[in-house]
């Protein structure tokens, strides 16, 4: 009993430099957000910005930060983050909604997920031959998934969600989220078992993709039918935040069983926003709680900043002293907004398929977590993704993200012709 | 780099556990909330007995989830949560509050702690004879102070804030806070100096005192000026959720910096919230944002019920298995009864004496704070406060928390007279 309360005070000594380094987070990350939003850029862009600033202190004279990255607590906090966002990314649209927008999303999807994987492997196996190919696989991975989230904040900061553009370029970008993920858990599962010396069978890749496709099944049919009944008996406990902390413990523990299922916890968060609805917590809300949203949207405000500025101290600024690394974030980023044009090849006819193009492009939240995977995947000692990598994949998010708000709204005026 | 980067990484598999770890402590805290509620106790009661059930899952042959304790990222979650919560407790009143309740409120906060405090060490003596004198002394601190959130909470629910009894509790319940935690880190000052092996100076012991109070004096003088005009400051980036960020920002600081010179990071929060008003978030409230309270208050109730699950998990419940732990829990309780009763002595004419002595008797949270580090202090390899002590001081808040609401009801409908 003595071991556990000695053990219930481990490492209490840094929990006062932590809270101080969260208290630079949350400014750091209004600042940036402020100076983004001033320069008319998206505001996950001034996060990045902080974090590469907080992280890169030493540089400037200033203390090394970066060294708490190693910390649980922090990691804990940024994972909920990443949590949080992809839980409200599947609370805003439902499993209907992405059968609705079918076929032709599909095939958008599947285009703007096989050409930037091809792109992203070739540029890899030119640039950097003398890595190992799981590298040019995890670049190929990089560059497919669409982010959702900042697509989504785009079209709507337009007020042109409700175009057909937009309506195929969210149902592709869902679709491209899971398909991403999907190749993710390949990638991974491919390089976990040659990390440890085995070849991974065929039966093996099946398997693992039978898992995400299974859990993500499993998750969307069981869920469906248990997540409503748990809001209906949740009604028997007197009100007062019960429906927020339902969704949240849904929501984690969704988190958990794709963790399980080995695909990201982020999967599994996304899974559960699909599942639930606002509609489920409507006698809650009638009894006086927030919209489920609504309510979890002030502890979103503050765990997902955690998350993009921890991924922006991640980078190494020293890491872009090399030529070569910044040749290589150059020709990566062409790939990554080459490789999404080739979906306006499948613009139906009267949709511009500049326009799908150039809104597939962000890759944002969904880029950098499978960057960060990457460069916590050992093998043979090593992380698959190098810091020199991990800095040129950063600077492609940091660029389609840049990019996408002022060419989009370009494209979608243009397609709207000179009436408007 | 690579070091860096796989530094990252570390713990990373640990993170879904810590994910379901979480949403079982979210609806856990819901259930025992709505359990205590139905049972009209507070609902702090209902968070501490769910930790108790998680923590002692292993006895029910569930998993044993209280090794988890050790986890740094559960750790820094709870410290959050008590943070949060001492700020929203400062918050509440301003330094002139404390400064007009004056002298009355003075005598009954000192009374309050020094009757207590020789209490609970002379319980140790004689009970815990075998235990060194540090145990007893902790014992001493751990009965000291009141907690002002339960207090206000159950005056606020009966409607009785502006009664005189009232406004003499809550300031002495304040200024209790503060002597208490002055009390502790004289303590945890010589406890730790003994455990170097070297007794404490008056010198030292002086000093600990004048870090505490300089520390309180400067927050409250130089926050007082500088606090307000970085909110006009603030004024100049784009509105959204700017002063919450503020606010949380300047909370997380002062808890550092009270670490810093030597007292627990709550005592920053605290004094964060006596400088910051709602007044001085006013011009950002015009811009459409949420005053501070509300705008943190979805984050305090995630993070505040972490604290006190957790709290509720550190409670080994074999251990009171021993009969001399039931007998000294018994003890302790009655001493943290009638050392409060002592306050009530000093009740102006007119004010139920019985009142402010059943006002001031619930310990709460910083009482548990206080087992809590007594916990985690370590002399020759052993923590000061030992793990059947531990228990005995959680059923002693426990028991004085369950007993207050209906007690103080009770006094206060009685001292309003038959008129009512």
């Amino acid at each position: 009993m003595h071991s556990l309360l000695l053990a219930a005070g481990a490492g209490h000594e840094r929990i006062p430099v932590l809270l101080a380094v969260l208290a630079l987070i949350v400014v750091g990350a209004k600042l940036g957000v402020a100076l983004a939003t001033r320069l008319g850029q998206p505001a996950v862009l001034g996060e990045l910005l902080a974090g590469l600033l907080l992280g890169n202190l030493a540089l400037l004279g200033g203390p090394d930060l970066r060294g708490l990255l190693v910390s649980e607590a922090l990691l804990l906090l940024a994972e909920m983050g990443a949590v949080l966002l992809l839980f409200k990314v599947g609370l805003e649209s439902t499993p209907q909604e992405m059968l609705a927008v079918g076929g032709r999303a599909l095939v958008v999807a599947v285009a703007g997920v096989i050409t930037p994987m091809a792109l992203g492997f070739g540029v890899g196996e030119l640039m950097r031959a003398d890595e190992p190919w799981m590298l040019h696989a995890f670049l190929g991975a990089m560059l497919a998934a669409t982010s959702v989230g900042i697509t989504a904040r785009v079209l709507a900061d337009a007020g042109a969600l409700q175009t057909p553009a937009a309506r195929i370029i969210l149902g592709a970008a869902v679709i491209d989220d899971v398909l991403g993920l999907i190749v993710l858990a390949v990638v991974s599962g491919i390089i976990t078992a040659a990390a440890t010396g085995v070849a991974l069978a065929p039966a093996a890749i099946a398997w693992i993709v039978a898992k995400a496709v299974l859990f993500l099944v499993g998750a969307l049919v069981l869920g469906g039918l248990v997540v409503p009944r748990l809001f209906k008996t949740a009604l028997a406990l007197p009100p007062g935040g019960v429906s927020a902390a339902l969704a949240l413990g849904i929501c984690l523990l969704f988190s958990y069983l794709a963790a399980r299922a080995g695909l990201a916890p982020i999967v599994g968060a996304f899974a559960a926003g699909l599942v639930l609805e606002e509609t489920h917590a409507a006698d809650h809300v009638a009894r006086g709680e927030k919209p489920l949203e609504e309510a979890l949207a002030p502890l979103a405000a503050f765990l997902v900043p955690v998350f993009f500025v921890r991924m922006g101290m991640l980078v190494d600024v020293s890491a872009f002293a090399s030529a070569s690394v910044i040749a290589f974030a150059l020709v990566l980023t062409l790939a990554a907004v080459i490789g999404k044009q080739v979906c306006g090849l499948f613009a139906p006819r009267g949709v511009s398929g500049l326009t799908i193009g150039i809104g597939m492009m962000p890759r944002g939240e969904v880029g950098l977590i499978f960057a960060g995977i990457g460069a916590q995947l050992m093998v043979a000692g090593r992380p698959v993704v190098d810091a020199g990598t991990y800095a040129a994949a950063v600077f492609m998010v940091m660029a389609t993200t840049v990019a996408t708000p002022p060419l989009l709204l370009w494209a979608l005026r243009r397609s709207q012709g000179p009436s408007r």
